[in-house]
């Protein structure tokens, strides 16, 4: 294999133009013959050749690699969030390796572990651990973290870089909303509130009806699970029987209010198995704003996370940190979150 | 810092039970109160404990990883495909990373180098590239490669490894449903057809017409694009944008099928933008059977591929090259699909 085979000498071998290498190499085929491909993958082939582009980065040692852990990417959201911070990596001229860790501290210490050991130094963590006790073996060996929706807590030993919003404000912003609507009777659903930013998003709900002069109803804080699992796979699922449970109390509430958009897209469903009608019989509000958000029937009332704009922040905060431009004071930003009204949302019906 | 301190030197340390310790490590935290939580960390931290379960596997090197290439996780199926190639992966001690490479064969050359230069020694690829030529260098230095959705083809210089449903069989069922109510006109909804599986679903779809003597009208296949793209991470937007403007020819078609359940979803706020009922007025099928599927309204008729069985195959697969235990016929797996007849598909009306 030659060192130094260049686009031209494939394209001299195969009896092809350089412009039709390339388009090949780019999966432009359209309108190429297989006699066409095969003869170039030939020369290829035989020429041991490597794009340049590629060529160029490999020179320089490997492309610099991101780590992101994230609960799992089966809900659309953390999908979305990868991409988001796909999207500033790529752009900085850095690779993003993802791991899921369904939120299982120990999980997420191996794949920290196995980053570390693959020589990954920077980690986008989306999974708002209560604790991140697991994690202070690598900090201190210099692993640097940007954390997505968990600010540190008084009980930290390391005060880390978090991006968020804030999810107290989340709840509050939902909360109101529907009170402005005439509602009293609110329900929550989520999976199990033992993360950051889900304690918060029931405090905001909480303070919202206690500053409003209701009592709590704890029968309408529905907090569902899958055999010990957070439930950010089966958030549809859970969404679904949280709706069906809630709304067949005797004195089931008008409105639900969901951790996110998948649960509220599962509680759509759960209502209508129940002949409920949204919004004249029930109001449904989400958090996230993710894609589908609008493309629902109908499209959904929701608390927007602005993902692009909050992730762009955490992954430049992660390589300034790594290329040790940052100054080191632990930086926190929280972002406002904003209220999406469309369509799941009603003012309460008194006829019901 | 001790190497051999265990949990019960925590334990001891923090004045708690040895149990407490895990329960803290493992993220069970309910009934803990945050003074504890914070004794436990400081010792945790004193010690420089690593959990036992880590250490072991630290100890015998890095867990074995397999790299992981598709399209893009903001599409659920993805999440989907990830979270299944997880769940053998894991079982099977292994770990998964993932990228994204919206199907660029560059974007997909680099991951797949960098994950080669990081010692990983087999990928799976399911991003049903026409070429394969930007993988020859890897493959021919020793890279594992089961590819999903992908079959080999008669031009290929790598006979590969690879796992999909027939995908030609899949509109071919889809097709035949439709056809069976009474179908004549029927839409094809699709991203750019520049992909293996899609080249095959566009021929399922034209031999069902042309079996049944209908004439093909190329006016129904809709092969929409966002700048370049593959579709794949705006799946749901293409589909509405399709779905609309089929819908508005002057001789519409009275059923679509959709590449994807994302584009079908897509395509219901299309035809409810135009204030078409779904399936009264027009029948809607899907391919791949996401969970979102059973929860949208109507419930999506849909084409499933069996992904549990065909992710835990091809991670097998991979585990026996890596490991040597296979020997090395290149294995091709196709299963069948399976039509699920839910509520989005109706026979057609002759009253419109």
């Amino acid at each position: 294999m030659s060192k130094e085979a260049t686009i031209h000498d494939v394209a001299r071998l195969a009896h092809v133009s350089p412009s039709t290498v390339s388009n090949l190499l780019n999966g432009r085929l359209d309108r190429m013959r297989p006699a066409t491909i095969e003869r170039i993958q030939h020369a290829i082939d035989q020429l041991g050749y490597t794009p340049s582009q590629v060529a160029r980065q490999l020179k320089t040692g490997h492309a610099p690699i991101l780590g992101l852990i994230v609960p799992s990417v089966a809900n659309p959201f953390w999908g979305a969030f990868t991409r988001a911070v796909e999207e500033t990596a790529l752009s900085r001229g850095y690779h993003v390796l993802l791991g899921n860790s369904e939120r299982d501290p120990l999980r997420e210490q191996l794949y920290a572990e196995e980053m570390w050991g693959h020589g990954i130094r920077g980690i986008i963590f989306g999974t708002s651990p209560f604790s991140v006790a697991h994690l202070f073996g690598l900090i201190q060996r210099g692993l640097h973290i940007v954390a997505f929706d968990r600010h540190t807590l008084r009980d930290d030993h390391v005060d880390i870089d978090s991006v968020c919003i804030d999810n107290v404000q989340a709840t509050l912003l939902a909360t109101k909303h529907l009170l402005a609507l005439g509602h009293r009777r609110i329900g929550f659903l989520s999976g199990p509130i033992r993360t950051v930013s889900r304690i918060d998003r029931l405090a905001g709900y909480r303070t919202a009806l206690t500053e409003a002069g209701l009592k709590l109803d704890p029968q309408l804080i529905w907090e569902g699970s899958t055999s010990g699992s957070f439930g950010d796979i089966e958030g549809a699922e859970l969404g679904r029987s949280g709706a069906r449970e809630i709304m067949s109390l005797d004195d089931p509430p008008t409105a639900l209010i969901a951790i996110n958009d998948m649960y509220a897209i599962g509680a759509y469903a759960g209502a209508r198995d129940l002949g409920l009608r949204i919004p004249q019989d029930i109001s449904i509000i989400g958090i996230d704003d993710i894609a589908l958000a609008e493309v629902v029937e109908p499209p959904l009332t929701t608390i927007r996370q602005p993902l692009p704009q909050m992730m762009h922040v955490a992954v430049e905060r992660l390589i300034a940190r790594l290329e040790k431009t940052a100054d080191l004071t632990p930086m926190h930003l929280t972002l406002t979150p904003q209220l999406i009204i469309r369509n799941s949302t009603a003012p309460v019906s008194y006829l019901a």
